[in-house]
């Protein structure tokens, strides 16, 4: 396997990781290999990082149809590093790793009974306007917030 | 948004491209900020790769149960360029541009209305062992049809 | 496997079809039992029923934010006849059997190859008020379209 | 909304199950509409199908490329209550309600917030061969466990 480009030292890259939710591998995310399939990863980020934003508290706001702003993803990556199988029950870490204007830096960690990484990733996300698809600033609690459940020290 | 690093030059990159496969996005893709939802496209890469290795000739064997290798996905990964929506005509790009012993990596891109690029990603593709999960080389044939269907020269 | 319960005769049933919309079975949508599976028969219906709505006028008003009604599933149904394979390619037909006053009962038909009933559906879908969830009858128009697409003559 | 076929008494309907499994609705599985997907409860019913299954013991084997039978599902229906959204979080029952001698007829509940019933649903499983798809008669090991866990007496 190549090496992860956004990992420059797994182990101490996984013990920065503080907000993280359950998920099991469903029946139907399996296909005819027996494995998860390759495309369900990126739903297990999505779950995590929603869970994540509501821990925040910015959910309630985003999907309020009458509020402003959004956020919506700018790239999205994962690396497969152990097969994974029906009924595995993982752990989905989420943290922001870097804070933008108006964007964030997300990486992910998927680890199979409290000790093997199964997969990683990670993905940029944007705050922008519903309305004229514009990026818009996070405010300074926003900032905060993320950079207190992530260890960032900047 | 930030530059695609594995697209130098995106008017080059883009003429270099000569299998595709038609998609539309159906309802049940989009999500209730009436996008695409961002996890469909990696589900669309996967559609235009499984096209693209019918086309090859190699998916016969792959989902023969009885027979030894299967391609897994190693690592996948999208940008997100333009927002997509509910009925959308995408065509979906797919190219081998560089073949390793038993890998190869794919590089994708979603074109709407014949003219604008949506998405783009890339992935590498191991060929493995369906019981014993270690690599297992391309053979010579394999390698050349991946060359010839790619431009590749080299 | 029991009588379906909406067919009395079969082959007269499978006549009075005018609408079908094609699909080709994905592979991310096989299990690992390697059948299709079971609860992509109704993303199937949804969206054979979505083009046949297009295909009515329906449609636009419909994904239109502003518009005061949409479209719900009130109940859906399906029976499974054939098993169905990755790269399958079905056609799914769609035909109104009975109009109420704001609802209408649709029914469902995937053939393989041109000729083999895999499996068969039927479901009500109900016009709703976007904002207060109460039914909006159809007008005449609407009405007299279900009719001429449907063969039924009442 | 009409009359649900195989609902007697919905009082006394809902007293019946035993097995429960909870899920929360993620915002993948919403639409344009901001609604649950029609699709989804299908899952549902089969992730829920699935834990009964495992606490019966039977999934072992099933899932076991090398045993004889898998059960595959014959029919499947689903009647649409309430109007279900994002974060919901459901109690998704099941319960065996008549065995035949390869089949079993099963009905599904959705509860939303311990009260509120969101969906119902039913459908027949079959068990049948891996290589031949004829069917396959329940051992009485597999008969006797239906019955204490669904409250049949016959």
């Amino acid at each position: 396997m190549p090496r992860i480009t956004y990992i420059e030292d797994m182990n101490k890259w996984r013990e920065t990781f503080q907000f993280s939710h359950p998920v099991t591998v469903r029946f139907s995310e399996t296909d005819m290999f027996g494995h998860l399939n390759n495309t369900v990863p990126f739903t297990y980020f999505e779950l995590a990082r929603i869970e994540y934003f509501k821990d925040l508290g910015f959910m309630k706001n985003w999907v309020d149809p009458t509020f402003e702003s959004i956020p919506v993803v700018a790239d999205l990556q994962c690396d497969y590093i152990k097969q994974v199988f029906y009924d595995d029950h993982l752990q989905i870490f989420v943290k922001a790793v870097s804070i933008g204007n108006s964007s964030v830096d997300l990486h992910y960690m998927a680890v199979k009974n409290e000790e093997e990484i199964v997969f990683t990733g990670r993905g940029t996300i944007v705050q922008i306007s519903r309305h004229t698809g514009k990026s818009i600033p996070w405010n300074e609690d926003m900032k905060k917030l993320f950079k207190q459940t992530s260890g960032l020290t900047v």
